[in-house]
């Protein structure tokens, strides 16, 4: 069993009281990364030595604890390869945005982890910590599987269809995909430039808010929340039959295990617009992608994989009136979602078809997180239920825009709920 | 007098009928630029053998005519610094994708044109070709200068505040700044990602419509165009005072020769929550801007100059609630603008204060611009008319959000009723 993930806010505590420093904390991953490491592969560059001095002089919030940054980021001290050999070895001249707000915040980056092909489907070589013979899901596989395993208390990740929500449920870690731009993508090697959003991992929901609250100086920390009977709206969407059985019993039991805590529990269905829209990520995705890797379609043709090169060329096959339609569509389906839920705080959805997939030719399917990157909604992974086999299931908890605080303390009062029944 | 523009759609016309070769015009452009170019100082990079040689490949719309692409989108074939020294000699691995949209339509990079220190104040070397004793504009200072002087076609510029239609105005070029996200900023260096917008100069209205037209697959080419009677409002907006006499007669100029010329004039007030939206746009800037450019400030602080240094510090300086504040009234001026707007189909308005100021020291005010770049609407800087020195004087026409053609088309209509009286 390789996941154990650490404890970041108790670990802060102890900095604080003196009982431990940064230092011995990395030297303590460094261990755990040296056992496990070499079976889970969540590491494209690892800077150990780097990371030990650097964590002398941090200062802020963080407290010179570690962060892994997926390989997607630009870092001016680290080679960044974009899950691609078209970039083998690359040295980017700067540091991606939320790079220098984790350095400014004090957090230490420790190392870049694996990301899928150009943060797209074709999978990197990361195992799942909780079972090894499964994906960890992508594309910010190597950050998810990273904190799982108690390689480091943070990382980072984005998301253009699911990649920080999917495998944070596979992996059983909290995933944070904010609000649409309240993290900048500057230096992030761009998808599709109106989905990408930058997402944030730690062991738990509070873990999880704390390291946003600490880079964004956001008031986003769970502590002081009031949570009390929250509004919860269960959306099981058009795609309902795509989830598993043992998924569909656990949003059941969220159902229960959450009327039973206070809350107020509805099942919303959602009006036929949003499936509209689900319909209209791809177009939008693939489009942007076609314009966005375009030099990489032009002039590294046959170091793309055949998943992604196909992808691209239908996205360049896409005209700009079908991209303007699909465009219009998830400006209706915006308007909308705010009369869809009513008086509902959160979404609970699942936020992936089911636990990991065995075996690592694919990273697993994001039809449960599209439509909220879409929407620029905030979305929160809450770990703690499993399936039969061990492995871990994520609910997705979605809150409206802009309301992210609110979210991040409904999934926190959720995750204690669930924590509490197990 | 070095501002001879080209005419691109009579140089097209002449490569397809024979008359002339894509390498022919750019043995033309490259004598222009050695007589032009150690007054006017344009470019920061150029690469004349290798745009001759891409010449005979060139197949698109654009059929190898040479583009100017200003030094602040990465080229994989040319340095590209940003207009800082902290980048100088700075190798990108990819182009931008706009590049590469330029060359898919058939256009050819002749060169890297001077922007202003990351695209913000600080100017660069260039000067004016309509008087080499004025400014020519900035951030995008070469771009327009090399169109205005006849070295280049096509140029591809920037505007975060004002960057595009000012230079075209002081130039004396046409400058399209498109609605927000038709041309990706994928690749360009970020200084306010919510503002940066890619723009295009061109000598007049309908070489720049036809370049918008090649690049994006668009419709946006003005010769169909139904333009007859175009319903115009003139908004001499809060900062009427800050224009020069000449401009508010160049303002009223228009309005009578646009009615006489069939036009439906009238003259609106814009409710005050745009003199809000006016303010908010600093806000976003800076704080936007503070967090784009945290690397710069965190590792080569020493080398930015004092003008940026202040402006990043100022920007950090801003609070997460007082961003949030402006973007909501971003937000609601975006709703209200087409309340204000009513039926016109495109407000007339001036593209700067007034001429290129004298001296370099400044590139001027983009006071009536950043209006029009937070709204992320159409806008077209039209040339024509004349201060007394003999210095061109912009005329603004800014179109409804995503309707681009039919801003594009009443702004050639502009072009030509000016045209005819002067």
């Amino acid at each position: 069993m390789l996941a154990r993930p650490l404890s970041p806010l108790g670990l802060l505590a102890d900095i604080e009281s003196g009982r431990t420093s940064a230092a011995a904390i990395l030297r303590a991953c460094g261990d755990t990364i040296a056992e496990a490491e070499p079976i889970v592969g969540a590491f494209e560059h690892l800077d150990f030595d780097g990371a030990i001095a650097r964590s002398h002089d941090a200062a802020g919030p963080l407290r010179g604890l570690a962060v892994g940054v997926k390989d997607v980021f630009d870092t001016a001290d680290m080679p960044t390869s974009y899950g691609t050999q078209i970039y083998a070895g690359h040295h980017p001249v700067s540091d991606a945005a939320v790079v220098s707000m984790v350095r400014r915040a004090g957090g230490v980056v420790l190392g870049k982890t694996v990301t899928t092909e150009l943060a797209f489907f074709e999978p990197g070589r990361t195992r799942n910590p909780a079972n090894p013979g499964h994906t960890p899901g992508g594309s910010s596989s190597g950050s998810a599987a990273a904190v799982a395993a108690g390689m480091v208390p943070f990382a980072i990740g984005s998301q253009t269809g699911g990649s920080v929500i999917r495998p944070a449920a596979y992996c059983g870690v909290a995933g944070y995909k904010p609000s649409f731009r309240i993290l900048p993508t500057v230096g992030l090697k761009a998808f599709a430039w109106s989905l990408d959003t930058v997402g944030l991992f730690a062991p738990t929901v509070a873990d999880v808010a704390f390291f946003a609250a600490a880079i964004t100086g956001r008031s986003l920390e769970v502590t002081a929340k009031e949570t009390a009977a929250p509004r919860i709206a269960v959306v099981r969407t058009h795609l309902w039959h795509e989830a598993t059985g043992e998924m569909r019993a656990a949003i059941d039991t969220v159902e229960r295990l959450a009327t039973a805590a206070g809350a107020s529990v509805v099942s919303v269905d959602l009006p036929g617009i949003f499936s509209e829209a689900f319909a209209a990520h791809q177009v939008i995705q693939d489009h942007q992608a076609a314009m966005a890797l375009a030099y990489e379609m032009d002039n590294h043709r046959d170091l793309l994989s055949p998943l992604l090169r196909d992808t691209l060329d239908y996205g360049r096959s896409i005209s700009v009136e079908d991209y303007d339609t699909a465009r219009r569509t998830v400006r209706h389906a915006r308007l909308a979602l705010r009369d869809a839920l009513g008086d509902a705080d959160v979404i609970v959805t699942p936020s992936a078809t089911g636990a990991a997939p065995e075996g690592l030719a694919s990273t697993g399917s994001s039809i449960f997180n599209r439509l909220w990157t879409l929407m620029g909604v905030p979305a929160v992974n809450v770990p703690g239920l499993h399936a039969a086999s061990g492995l871990p299931l994520g609910i997705q908890v979605v809150g409206h825009h802009g309301r992210d605080g609110k979210t991040l303390a409904v999934a926190n009062w959720l995750e204690g709920v669930l924590k509490a029944k197990s």
